[in-house]
């Protein structure tokens, strides 16, 4: 089936309108890696000077996935680099998972979920733990900036939901197939990779373009109205991506993830007063106006905001100018059966340049001083390199191997 | 802010746009009630012969919660049914959770997250559990139908997952609108009701309309090529609508709703020939059609199937012509940590007029015959009575009361 897209599996009867919608999918993904104001059904070039998935426009869902390498060699970690970039690469452009199968007396060699749905501008990014370096005579190529991270105030880690030697992150528009590219993904890797955790976000809290309006989170604010967007060329190029002068040099093009499960206690902010949700946030609920001024966009006046809010303490300005790409998703996991409350939240994503310069004293501030704490708690923590971006006939992370 | 729409809430500026994306919706929802071939941001009528969400063309996504009743009299249930009544009707439409709430000092009346969203084709479908005529001198208004089911064959029910005096089940075509229904429902609950669990699923596995393709399981298999149709209406009344003939009275109008998480062994399921996972269901797995057809809709002819197939065991001839209609959903919550193994699968939902007389009879030959239990595990389980639609001024199971 090697080539054979998805929607041409279908059949001829379907296939009329499916090869339609098919191609236009491919021509507007041919573009460009934003997918800003396109179809919902069209595909994002997989390869790149960057890995799609960190400046592309937010898609609306998210599964996101943690491996443990249990693989014996550096040459075998390759060979799953290189057989999980052949194999995102064509589901990004909506073809099956492949690369070639056609015995019936054999497992298919794609799990069929996705077959019929449009490539939903899937994008798959590949991340590379601290933990991975300390296998494999790694350790000298490790980046200063992947030490994990300390311990921050508040943490309430669960290490089942923390850490990995590897992470992918699929983001579609259609959750079946952000679902399939992890799922086939943990198949190609069985062997050489277990999964560690898995996490499931139902809804985007972030805008990462011009094009897209500001979406709320589940405490029913908007979030990420002073997002970076790609549309920054400065602002990505000096916060997000790692520069031609960082170090080590096979991660330029490339940037570090920092992913946080943030468990929401909605139950506890459900009863509090809209004027103390408000002052809590820095910002109006409805509006999403900075307290003191009248429209979202509207100027921050950090002095016309609480000294504890939110909004006051994640500014660049309260940060040394520090500042990083959010790119998180909501979640709901259930009941908690301990607790007798829902498992919801903010499954936070963010992208920057140094971790231990822009995320950890950026969050060191928020859970020592921010009101919030008083309504979430940071209950997974996972770090990554995310190398920099493919060119055709290479594998993801090849730098490392060089 | 009652009466005001979510996306009026968005202000002047974004008015414009999102009046007409409303009105739309509006006006698209107004022509009936199965939403079929309609914009994903219409909204489907609350109000009517029957609940919407059962014959209701089947949405992308669904949040469904059990919850036990905590209230002290009938009087206080009766006042809890009217209220969620009130609110469903109203985020049905777009609209907030309400009634009505302006202070500043108090919490909001609607918790946010889906102001700007659009109704998204938004049902909420309430159903009362067996365990809720065991309280309040209800007992003799129980129908004969909701005895509890049985033990079946092969069942691993996890208590904390099963069971519930009430029911909500929110479907829409945005996920993000599914969950904010379900939560305000439960924040309105609160002191009469504790939510018992909850689950998120990600994607129709089923076709309640004529109008939609038939989508796919995590098996990769299409789910509900032979399901019944709203458009069927003499299989609806055949075998879902609680006949005129019926006892209760209170029910007429109404159906019964069986969930059952069935968790998937994906892992397991993966590593089968594409043969066995043929045989296993009795369909071809990319075209659909049943062994000895070639297109998905081909006349099944049982004795071209293995015995123990899935297809066969479930086909309503070899259950004495009895049929319900399937409305369930993909799910994954992550990694189970005990087993390594994605924690995935089927929420299985189905309406029957007749759970003791439909499901049980057709899961206990499932159970107990079906090739398809190698890779499948029923973990959860619950049985609710759906009462009949509201009329405008009623409320949801007012019939109980009478």
């Amino acid at each position: 089936m090697s080539g054979i897209t998805r929607r041409r599996l279908l059949g001829t009867a379907a296939g009329a309108t499916a090869a339609g919608a098919f191609g236009a999918g491919y021509l507007a993904g041919g573009a460009g890696d934003d997918g800003s104001g396109r179809a919902a059904s069209a595909s994002v070039p997989f390869h790149g000077e960057h890995q799609a998935g960190i400046a592309t426009a937010a898609q609306d869902r998210l599964v996101f996935a943690a491996f443990d390498v249990t693989a014996g060699s550096a040459g075998e970690l390759r060979e799953l680099l290189r057989e999980w970039t052949g194999a995102a690469a064509r589901m990004t452009a909506g073809k099956v998972a492949g690369p070639d199968n056609d015995s019936q007396l054999a497992p298919p060699d794609d799990t069929g979920e996705a077959v019929g749905l449009a490539p939903s501008r899937l994008t798959v990014t590949f991340g590379f733990g601290p933990s991975l370096f300390d296998r494999f005579g790694l350790g000298g190529k490790r980046p200063a900036a992947l030490h994990p991270l300390p311990r921050l105030p508040g943490d309430e880690l669960d290490p089942d939901r923390s850490g990995g030697d590897l992470c992918v992150q699929a983001c579609a528009d259609d959750p079946q197939v952000a679902f399939h590219a992890v799922r086939n993904l943990a198949r190609l890797g069985r062997g050489s990779v277990v999964m560690r955790w898995c996490q499931l976000g139902f809804g985007r809290t972030s805008t990462t373009s011009r094009s897209q309006a500001t979406p709320r989170n589940l405490m029913g604010f908007k979030d990420g109205t002073y997002n970076i967007r790609a549309e920054d060329t400065d602002l990505m190029n000096d916060h997000v991506w790692v520069g031609a002068s960082d170090s080590p040099a096979w991660m330029r093009g490339g940037t570090y993830l920092v992913a946080r499960r943030i468990r929401m206690l909605i139950e506890v902010w459900d009863r509090a007063s809209l004027q103390d949700q408000e002052e809590t946030m820095g910002r109006k609920k409805i509006s999403g106006a900075p307290l003191g001024g009248s429209a979202e966009f509207d100027p921050i006046k950090l002095s016309a905001l609480p000294v504890d809010s939110h909004v006051r303490l994640a500014n660049p300005a309260t940060n040394g100018g520090e500042r990083i790409l959010r790119r998180g998703y909501s979640f709901t996991d259930g009941m908690d059966p301990d607790l007798g409350q829902l498992d919801a939240g903010l499954f936070f994503i963010c992208f920057q340049r140094d971790p231990h310069k822009q995320f950890v004293p950026i969050q060191r501030r928020l859970g020592s001083n921010d009101k919030l704490n008083e309504y979430i708690k940071h209950v997974g923590s996972a770090l990554f390199a995310v190398p920099p971006g493919v060119r055709p006939g290479g594998f993801v992370g090849e730098g490392l191997f060089a």
